[in-house]
């Protein structure tokens, strides 16, 4: 195997097993890297670990990210965004959710490097999502008064829900729920704003 | 220690650390079990962890759900659970996240027991949410054509995303956004249905 597919072997397996649950033994199994050529080419599973995480961005997730890649991206990009999330998370294979954002709950609180690196994919995800969100205002798909950093946010938290549903045991049928709860709120965000009424959570009264 | 507030240290250890990575030295130290405590009692680390799971499913996740016990709550009370996850999720100490919901990402998809605690919690989560908002749309706070099975499935999904970003490295700020976003859909969804946009996302055109 060439490294980039032993690297994409051991992508696999922390993907599936998470990173803990992962020995060493595992790795040289799937890699077919002898176990000094892990300590040699990465120094420790916590660098392999690393060296697969950035893979994994620039494999999968690219492929995620295609549709707000334009730099005039707009609404129909984030909701076809979102339903390509949805056709890859709902596959059976797929179940298994993201590793990234597993590795954001497993990981990330306990090693500073792995942190930056799941920092620095919500940065990008974020600065991707408010792209097309002031495009999306600039062209009135948008209602004029959107606030587009908390509707970005929003969308982050909400790609963060849709893939932890899809590695949770919940039923396909949830999963499927969820993301038309996502596109109907950004759908909402289209229309201009009206009277509130009176429980008032919006109305600045609370 | 009495036998409850060493699995709350057991609860503890697992909450932070995360199943995996959580020795059964580590479990020794904090609780003041003995070695032979641990497996004569209850009989292999696995065991301790689903019985520290399911203390904190009545500690700690029947606090959250206090809002929805009532037979009787609606929009409000929904209002009020999201509010009170979030001003859980963002205390500096609770950026630990949700150890039920860490539990489905890391646990769930490898051991099928603890799929079970899981997804019971799922099931019970989707059962207040959506009684919730059978009640609200009987007041006239959603509108009538609602979909509740849908609308209390989307908010299960907001509730795994929100205490996903609170253990995620996301800044403050994006958890404040994200849940401000959760509620103004929930706003939204109290609004009748009008014209809908020429995009047609939601008008049955696609």
């Amino acid at each position: 195997m060439r490294l980039d597919e032993r690297l994409d072997q051991a992508m696999d397996v922390f993907w599936e097993r998470g990173y803990y649950d992962t020995s060493i033994d595992q790795l040289i199994v799937r890699t077919g890297f002898h176990r000094a050529e892990v300590y040699g080419r990465f120094g420790s599973k916590q660098r392999l670990f690393e060296a697969a995480l950035r893979r994994y961005r620039e494999k999968v997730i690219s492929a995620f990210f295609e549709p707000l890649g334009r730099p005039d991206a707009a609404l129909a990009d984030i909701d076809r965004f979102f339903r390509g999330i949805y056709d890859g998370a709902a596959q059976p294979e797929r179940r298994r959710g993201c590793l990234m954002i597993n590795t954001a709950s497993e990981v990330s609180p306990h090693i500073r490097s792995v942190a930056r690196i799941v920092s620095s994919y919500l940065d990008e995800l974020g600065a991707l999502l408010r792209r097309a969100c002031v495009n999306a205002r600039k062209r009135g798909e948008l209602r004029s008064d959107a606030d587009v950093d908390q509707v970005a946010d929003y969308l982050v938290g909400s790609v963060l829900g849709l893939w932890m549903l899809a590695r949770s045991p919940a039923p396909d049928m949830m999963l499927r729920h969820y993301v038309e709860g996502i596109l109907a709120s950004l759908d909402e965000l289209g229309s201009e704003p009206r009277r509130h009424r009176s429980r008032g959570s919006r109305s600045g009264q609370g």
